[in-house]
């Protein structure tokens, strides 16, 4: 089980008038982060829709805020898969900012077919490679 | 326990180049509608902080996204406060386009103090009134 | 000429951590109140974009902050359409809260080939009666 | 007259239902350039607020949208301080993707009093070093 980690700066777009990372935003750095994972292993997503009419997207999940982030903080995404089947993938994810834990999550991605949104099995090549990293 | 609904329109901002609305942008949606219903019951969450020095932040959710909306769609969002103790709230909210249900989360609020984000008791006249909504 | 409004609350997800609206945010508010004025006419972009092919995207802003807007202001967006030529839109948008001028923006929009994002001309049932707005 | 260049990567999160990426997108992806200048000269944003009292706040922009980002392109950005007067910064901000001008923009910045929200002048030993820049 490898694990990836992805850096992500807090910018002002990012925060609230609370004076921290608006909660939702965490989202997008965990999907920014699912993203580059994806990269690292040689996935690029937009050749995955062209050629195999195929998108990941986000099915649930699960998500813990813990401490706040706050504008200018230098964070680090944490991404585990923890399973590969045939249609979706589970990933834990964590942010940290200098080793405090700030938030996690337990996101279920579903492979979807792009033009319908339903539901379609990971190209067979890709979840060969995905399955290896759990 | 009543039930209370907000209307969002999607807009281009709040989709993604997959066709769909972002998934993160469902969190925007469902804190729009508790500020709502909050202001509905007569609180306002800038009187809040700057006479209580409370506000209310996100301290998990569990969130389904079961069918995409789409740019254009004239959605409903449908709050239901479940429980209301010391220092947090747990909502129901569910996303709704044409009757059809296009998510659904369970989002625990906590009370926290603005400026120093612990927690902190729910002002007790608020408390009240919050527990009969429940 | 004929003046539009359209009403924004300020939500969280709209401000930053410098306890203000986020200065991108305003673009958005402006884009639901073209939107919003499109729809007043009985133009819905969807259709648009389905029937004629046609989405109309910003081609360029002169746009100035005067004062900032807070969480849970309540905005009033207010649209004039200055031109309609036979490829673009121009407007003069306000931000207001409280008769107070916020934002001022002069926006071109260029009406656009949905698919190849080549500039084409308005549907010309539809610039006729734009032309009667300005 | 430097020139500094910040990369930007095109997630899901930037893009709207057009294919693109969202109009008022290029203003972060702006502003996270103009942040990472900064940073690249030795000023830290929240220290500047901390230890200064002093935010910059765009006060106005000219912007051109020329051709479409789309997700996953990797976007270069380049700033170019053109002038910093006593409270203000004018800025040239250009996106590229592979040498293609998508994008660009004028922006002007203003250094306000991080409580009250007024222009005050940039501290003497950032203006002189930003004017050096320049």
């Amino acid at each position: 089980m490898t694990e990836f980690e992805w850096p992500v700066r807090v910018y002002y777009e990012d925060t609230d008038s609370a004076g921290v990372v608006y909660h939702a935003q965490y989202l997008n750095f965990m999907e920014r982060a699912r993203t580059e994972w994806l990269r690292s292993l040689g996935f690029e997503q937009d050749v995955l829709i062209e050629q195999h009419q195929c998108i990941f997207a986000v099915h649930s999940m699960q998500i813990q805020f813990k401490r706040p982030a706050r504008f200018n903080d230098a964070l680090l995404i944490r991404n585990k898969l923890v399973s590969a089947v045939r249609a979706s993938l589970v990933f834990e994810q964590k942010v940290y900012c200098d080793d405090e834990l700030l938030c996690q999550a337990e996101v279920r991605v579903a492979c979807l077919n792009a033009n319908q949104f339903r539901p379609m099995p990971i190209p067979s090549f890709m979840l060969t490679e995905l399955r290896g990293e759990c």
